[in-house]
């Protein structure tokens, strides 16, 4: 069985992600998303929303569990059986940061490939941060997260 | 009438900002030239600052108008009857970034088009960030900004 | 009046050139699409045939008249009294040529701006030399161009 | 059973080529690398010999073959069984391309996912075209090609 | 005698970074490496312990002296005698950062010409970010800095 | 006495190429101008011609050769006693294809350092092929190369 980890920080899940995600999981018997964890830095949502998030855009696909994980994905990967990181293209200079990590993951385990997959056009100029930002502003973020999100999004400016 | 908006943060207005702001008061009958304000990022400069600097560099030119602006930047071009953002490309990354907001912003207000125009050469190089780097460090910043600004941006040091 | 050149080979028009075209008609008074006529460079289409197929996709818009143009392209919009050129960004490439053509044009003829509008997500990695090369091979290019311009690709094949 | 597709022209494969194969052919259970067969493109080897330096370069690896393919990339991988096409990326102009052709080939055929692995740093400047540059100026080419490779690349050249 | 300066934070000095080092040595006659001290940005090494790496990195050259600088990167330049300034590039983003920096510095000192080296390919996506990230994780980053660098990493997380 | 060799195929010299001309005379003792003669690429100006117009452009510099080479470029490189190769960088697509190049070269010998310096921003976007076909269309050409090739470009285009 060939497993696969898709890690992100997800904050909050875009259509984008799951976009990646559902195709991914079409090409691996197995898919882990990888929900990263990093103290050091601030997030909107914690990990438990992030992960219920992704849980509810998987949740008609029987083969993707999500699950957080805190240090060196490339642990998380071997820990989990994976042989395959996932990671989604959408820019130059994504390219340029998911190359170096790439190469960093291969020098940390080399049995462990990276593979990408290219966003879907509509969603390639869709970013967490962006969402983050229209929603912050009060702009409507429908097009670029589920409703559920949205949904969570607006939740959270509210308070 | 055709109304465009050129928005920045112009923190401080560099010789590049100008020569694309003057450009594009020769495209568009009215120019509003946008300060962004946002809280939560500390800036050199305070928005009226900013504003007063801007509307100094304009003076001769009697189609651009120069406002701040809060929330999201199509809210305000729409409240403003503007059909056009105008932005100055410089760069590749540039590039990048200005594509995504571009792309956003067309989704929130597709009645609003992006246009684009080129940084004249000798101005390709300098940014708001390099210039106030530069000024901290005691360096000259004569040929990257007015000298108005200049006079501001080493007031700022002195104290 | 404001008018506006925005110049292409053309060959064919694809979703994304009348994508730009279209949207370029509704910032400027009056768009001129320019066919470049190139004699040292073998077209699939002769000028006429693309000068036919820009006219059928603008029929319904009259601020767009489709004309060819032999030498400079400054030369022709200056002899049109255009005071911008209108081109589209897809991707990074494109970028650094069109900046190379943008600044000569302007060393050439300071008068005349080039303003870049966003290529639409959707048609951000179609070209002509795409479709042409999917039509060769038997491939079905309807996602990429109007029905009429599908039409007279096949024609071309079957020959 | 996972197939996947290894398109390219190979015209000679390098070492990067090689890498890129060894390691798709990890991932997927039978990876068929496609020689592309172009009448209207001129090649220093003839797709007999290009099939067979593949075919050298995986000979102690039983899942992979390799075969020639005409027309479009996308009715190969269909007519295969693959769900995959694999693709190296090496720079950033690469990434260009290649973005345009994954996101034809969905267009052309939505259940074939186009997935990318990043070539390993050594080979990342290494092209097909540098090496036949190289070779027709009478350099080395050992550090580009393999063995075998490099001694036909002379044989071509001695004639 | 032809003097130019290295200049970088080296926080810590990679292999990427020594590599650069020790072939700008063979090109100039004399080459100071010169740790820039920046009091607002937070650095895991303090300047003495990185000059201290890069000494032990130089130790075997003769040529090569390494030192602090606060100010402007051209005024240091300009008080050593050097008229040339070192910099290796990595990839597309460096690409643009460097560019600016350098034209900048053309503008400040146009006496002092930037000058760039290509990072091995090994070394090219290597940074010191990733090192601090990788070990802040508790991964191996032997691969990406010498035994002596990797030992003092260690002990800054021990700790 | 260090030698380095600034290598191109100058067809014609542009303001460009003699900006990076003059600037590295000014690093290294010695500067050979190496005008690559390609027997199978066809080009506006003889290798005569363009040194010629080299000479011309570095007449006033007592430290510059022309000469042309035909082979590999690291061969004429070692011929000539240099031990740097000197290249402009002007953009992105130019860093991609100068960076191949300049680690092939290194492969294929590693005693040659390629150095690059940045091309001045008036002269960024400037190139031989635009110059061509700017002069082939009838338009100016003095915004970018000298007196003396805009004369002989027009005499070109008159015969």
């Amino acid at each position: 069985m060939r497993t696969a980890v898709y890690p992100g920080s997800f904050d909050p899940p875009t259509n984008g992600h799951v976009d990646i995600m559902r195709r991914a999981a079409g090409i691996f018997d197995h898919l882990i998303v990888g929900v990263g964890v990093n103290s050091s830095k601030a997030t909107l949502f914690n990990p438990e929303e992030r992960v219920e998030m992704l849980k509810m855009a998987a949740k008609d696909l029987n083969n993707i569990d999500v699950a957080t994980f805190g240090g060196l994905l490339v642990e998380f990967a071997r820990a989990r059986g994976a042989t395959a990181i996932v990671r989604g293209l959408r820019a130059v200079s994504d390219f340029e940061n998911e190359f170096q990590m790439a190469l960093a993951n291969r020098e940390l385990a080399p049995e462990v490939e990276t593979v990408f997959l290219t966003t879907s056009p509509e969603h390639m100029f869709v970013s967490s941060s962006i969402v983050r930002e229209i929603a912050a502003l009060g702009g409507p973020v429908g097009g670029f997260v589920s409703e559920e999100v949205a949904k969570r999004l607006l939740a959270k400016q509210s308070r």
